[in-house]
């Protein structure tokens, strides 16, 4: 029973630094440094940091890029999203938008690392979760790497701040 | 001012019959009936229904697809959608994601149709534009031709009942 849970927490520790390495990549072309990926079965099926940036789109938040594609991926395969038990490590608490995505997606379990007092849907703001319009709350697992997430944002609007000057 | 209120009237009626057919669409694709429509001076810039059945993918509500198209239309043209004026028209109460994503799309105001009490996300469950980590509130005009909303809906979850039985 030792055994399985160090495992599980090697593996999760493993697929959050991964979302963390989507951050960076993020941060690297001047996105604000946020990394997701999607687990099924325990294979990576999808990573991304956020590209609102790139796509002069504010609704492209690294979430909602790896939702779209595992469900891609899936309907290929001819399965939906909804009926598969999928997980997503984040590096930063999910807002509304993202929040809600991941239970209409009827996602199993989420991690994620830093929380987000000020743009937060889960633990904070409207708590999308933990409302009755809400028809599939996931396991929530949060702070897992949280100074790394965090470091990473720090650094990315110390700078951004330090360049409007 | 009266006529300024009265030309007013008609625009968003207009607006709205237009989302209405969008819905109309989406059900005789075998899609749940809402359609959206967004507005940038006066003139129409995307318009949908929904489209979660025809690309297996739970986030293809017509909100998130009409503030998509009209993010890149905007980007075509060197715009932003978080500067510019857009309105948005949905025949249903948004849900969480589609409340907070026109809430980062910085739209100016939202017209929606029937209240959506089971799983919206503006006037029911986690009224999203209500928390102070929601950084823009659009105005919201709710009710307009709901009777037409709620009557299409109605009518095409009693045909999936009856052909379930």
């Amino acid at each position: 029973m030792l055994f399985y849970v160090i495992m599980e927490n090697n593996n999760y520790k493993k697929f959050m630094l991964l979302a963390i390495e989507e951050a960076k990549l993020a941060s690297k072309n001047g996105e604000v440094p946020v990394g997701a990926v999607t687990v099924y079965n325990s294979n990576v099926i999808a990573k991304s940091g956020n590209l609102m940036v790139k796509y002069s789109d504010p609704l492209m938040h690294a979430e909602m890029i790896v939702l779209k594609r595992s469900s891609e991926i899936l309907a290929n395969m001819g399965l939906s999203i909804r009926h598969e038990k999928l997980d997503i490590y984040v590096t930063l608490e999910p807002c509304a938008m993202c929040a809600q995505a991941i239970s209409l997606c009827r996602i199993a379990n989420l991690y994620y690392g830093a929380d987000d007092p000020k743009s937060g849907g889960v633990k904070y703001g409207s708590k999308v979760f933990e409302h009755s319009t809400c028809h599939h709350k996931p396991n929530v697992f949060s702070g897992i790497e949280k100074e790394k997430s965090k470091e990473l944002l720090q650094k990315f609007f110390k700078k951004l701040r330090n360049s409007n000057i």
